[in-house]
């Protein structure tokens, strides 16, 4: 028996943005690939961004789940933050054209999908300011925490793009290592902070 | 009397990228805007994507101007450092949709118009090199460039897209900023590099 024709799509959506990025996009390619009629797509999403919208929604699920996943010791705050950082550029890497993807789409702000996605972005954001907060001063933390995101998905992108240190992994991880340090150092020197919570 | 074929084929990527992004780089609809035949594109540059090589090479030429053209007091290193990186972002934010293609559209390491945007590119890396190196150890200066772009650029690419922050420059420029200091801070001590140069 098939799958419901939503669910097809879906699939066909996902593999389509895996496939070729943003590019992937295209309503008679999916329509095709889910054995449905184009119509289809309408009659299951708000619109073909929308069916997007969704897809990136469960990207966001899979890096939360992958940054909880992340081994931790309460008492080594610092390291958990470098592991996260890590785990970021790694599910980065892993998703390859379809994470690249998530920044040639943006979420529509009109629909039921792009509010979907929305909620499952501030879910990882709300991971990584957790963590954050038990370093810095809990009103400082979202500050930071931004502060950080924007630097990994910086150094993140220019590798996957070739932009920058030549695509090598190893190098971006070392930066970005140096980067997370860097920031929380400044926002909370380490000698005064050992014991915080 | 009309521009060569190739200095209208140029305007015309130009526009087109500056209009839609990526997407905009459609070989009908260019030559339809320059006036000629698909065919001369062709004759023009080694392909399609060329053409855009030629003209991101010309964003990156425009960029290191206008770094350049900075004010800066050489007893106040950071300063001048911080009046770079908030150059580059207003840079970013002015060119819109042309800057963002540039991620989209990956060099050509088989080209010569490739080689011409790589190079134009590792001119601008330079100069921010160069400022960097008056407050870092020399041999340190280019992974805290390194460092440096990658986080303004994710500021500013989360900002373009949307991602984070609500799209607000004046909070992006804070956190910037903040980020900056953080990194050059850790890297170089102030109070051991005050008449560093």
């Amino acid at each position: 028996m098939k799958e419901p024709i939503k669910a097809r799509l879906l699939k066909a959506t996902e593999a389509s943005l895996r496939e070729t990025g943003a590019s992937g996009l295209k309503a008679r390619q999916i329509a095709t690939e889910a054995d449905c009629a184009v119509g289809s797509i309408y009659k299951s999403f708000s619109n073909l961004e929308a069916a997007a919208d969704l897809v990136i929604a469960t990207v966001f699920e899979r890096l939360r789940a992958t940054l909880t996943a992340v081994d931790h010791t309460p008492n080594a705050p610092r390291d958990h933050a470098i592991a996260l950082s890590a785990a970021y550029l790694e599910f980065a890497r892993h998703e390859g054209k379809l994470w690249l993807a998530i920044f040639e789409l943006p979420a529509q702000a009109d629909t039921p999908e792009g509010l979907i996605r929305q909620d499952a972005l501030a879910h990882v954001f709300a991971e990584a300011h957790k963590a954050v907060a038990t370093i810095v001063p809990e009103d400082d933390a979202a500050d930071v925490t931004q502060m950080i995101w924007a630097s990994l998905h910086g150094l993140s992108h220019l590798e996957a793009t070739g932009t920058l240190a030549g695509g090598d992994p190893s190098v971006t991880d070392a930066l970005a290592r140096r980067v997370v340090e860097s920031i929380l150092e400044k926002e909370s020197p380490q000698k005064e902070t050992d014991d915080n919570r």
